[in-house]
């Protein structure tokens, strides 16, 4: 299946097949996610439906009208986004693999001060290779994005997401866990997963062998981000961001 | 460090430096664990505080004196074992460096339906080699023991935790998260991570790619196991240790 684009909706507004577009959602397909007459999108009304929808241009405006229903849905209920660190060597293969078979949406390959070196065109190629095999086999509605490698600071400013999290070891800070369970939308099970018009969305930075420096993580608290642990033990490069992903799945899958 | 046993003990329970033993705990000791006069081991008081103690043997009987408080802990305040399938290939390699990493006390391969190669002794031999390495890496105070291959009925009838779990992919199983917060030690924090005596255990089998059959899924129910599952992903036979062993630190180490 092609990658679509998804878009929370209310069930009130969903009668005879027809899903009856807000302003703001019309908005954002038409104006946003640039999407026209007949283009598809998925539908999710939040409580775990997901519905194929095509898009109509009438007089009146654009409206939607549902295709089938979309029965097994292996998806997370929200999108998350995994900054990573190159490792060094091929580790990261095996990251994108995990990642992908693990609900990632979307991963950015993050240069930063202990890993400088820019991966080749050939291995963001391979990358994306490996996700859409790995979300394959992983029964996946969606291959996830592998964005193209930036430098860590480009990428924490850059990023949209209103939930930023970035992993530390050793120190105080709070576990994950408990950062993740007390978001707003895990409080609220009705809308657990999306928020009004838009999806919620979590970016996770997860460091290069020997952590991120003091100078990233201070930087990226100063962008918003929230400096958080994933236990007491130290972690691989290629392990921590796993962990951080079962986690996120975890909070949102439990009852 | 070389691998020390532990002892849950009772803050009341030390005073000056020495520790006033149970009886059941000397039994433990000397009877369990087969430790004599001079012979060290690692007492622990559930609140998060480790020290290094050496048994002496009394005229009343075994006391045991501190030598050192252990500063750093890396340790999972749960034991936990860790029954996995062997994967074709080379996968469990990566399986048991990953699963040390996580704080895993013991691992047991099994052959089972779907895998009845046996590995050989120089696979184990890799195997605990790996463990070791990996624990040093992260900075644990225990390697992880690598059982000697079983098949998959001999280990589940000979499995002493009290607490079982079989991952089940596709079902409507209980999540494995909502399964460990809801376990006894969990919801009193005081006790948390041991039992009067004896620590707390918990075993958890992970299957082979296409996972258990139904067959084995039924036979370890029989003995005591719960079935769970661990999201609605399909997990590859060496993601989903690592997704159940995140899930576990997290569940003892969030607030």
């Amino acid at each position: 299946m092609p990658q679509l684009q998804r878009l929370a909706v209310n069930p009130a507004q969903i009668y005879d097949r027809k899903i009856d577009l807000t302003p703001e959602q019309q908005h954002y397909l038409h104006r946003v996610l640039r999407l026209n007459n007949s283009d598809r999108f998925i539908a999710m009304d939040g409580r775990g439906h997901w519905w194929l929808a095509v898009l109509e241009t009438q007089e009146t405006g654009l409206i939607a009208s549902i295709t089938e229903e979309i029965a097994v849905n292996r998806e997370l209920g929200v999108e998350v986004t995994l900054m990573a660190a190159l490792p060094k060597g091929n580790g990261f293969d095996e990251v994108v693999r995990q990642a992908a078979e693990l609900g990632v949406a979307s991963i950015v390959p993050v240069t930063s001060d202990r890993t400088l070196l820019k991966p080749s065109p050939q291995k963001v190629d391979r990358w994306r290779r490996i996700a859409a095999e790995a979300a394959e086999q992983s029964e996946r509605q969606f291959v996830p994005t592998i964005l193209e490698p930036v430098s860590f600071d480009v990428a924490i400013k850059d990023c949209g997401q209103k939930y930023r999290f970035i992993c530390v070891a050793r120190g105080d800070n709070r576990h994950l866990w408990d950062c993740l369970v007390s978001l707003e939308p895990l409080q609220s099970p009705l809308i657990r997963g999306e928020e009004d018009g838009e999806e919620l969305a979590i970016v996770i930075a997860v460091g290069p062998e020997g952590g991120w420096t003091e100078g990233e993580v201070k930087r990226a608290i100063e962008l918003g981000f929230e400096a958080v642990s994933l236990g007491s033990r130290i972690l691989r490069a290629v392990t921590a961001p796993i962990v951080a992903l079962s986690l996120v799945a975890a909070a949102w899958e439990k009852c």
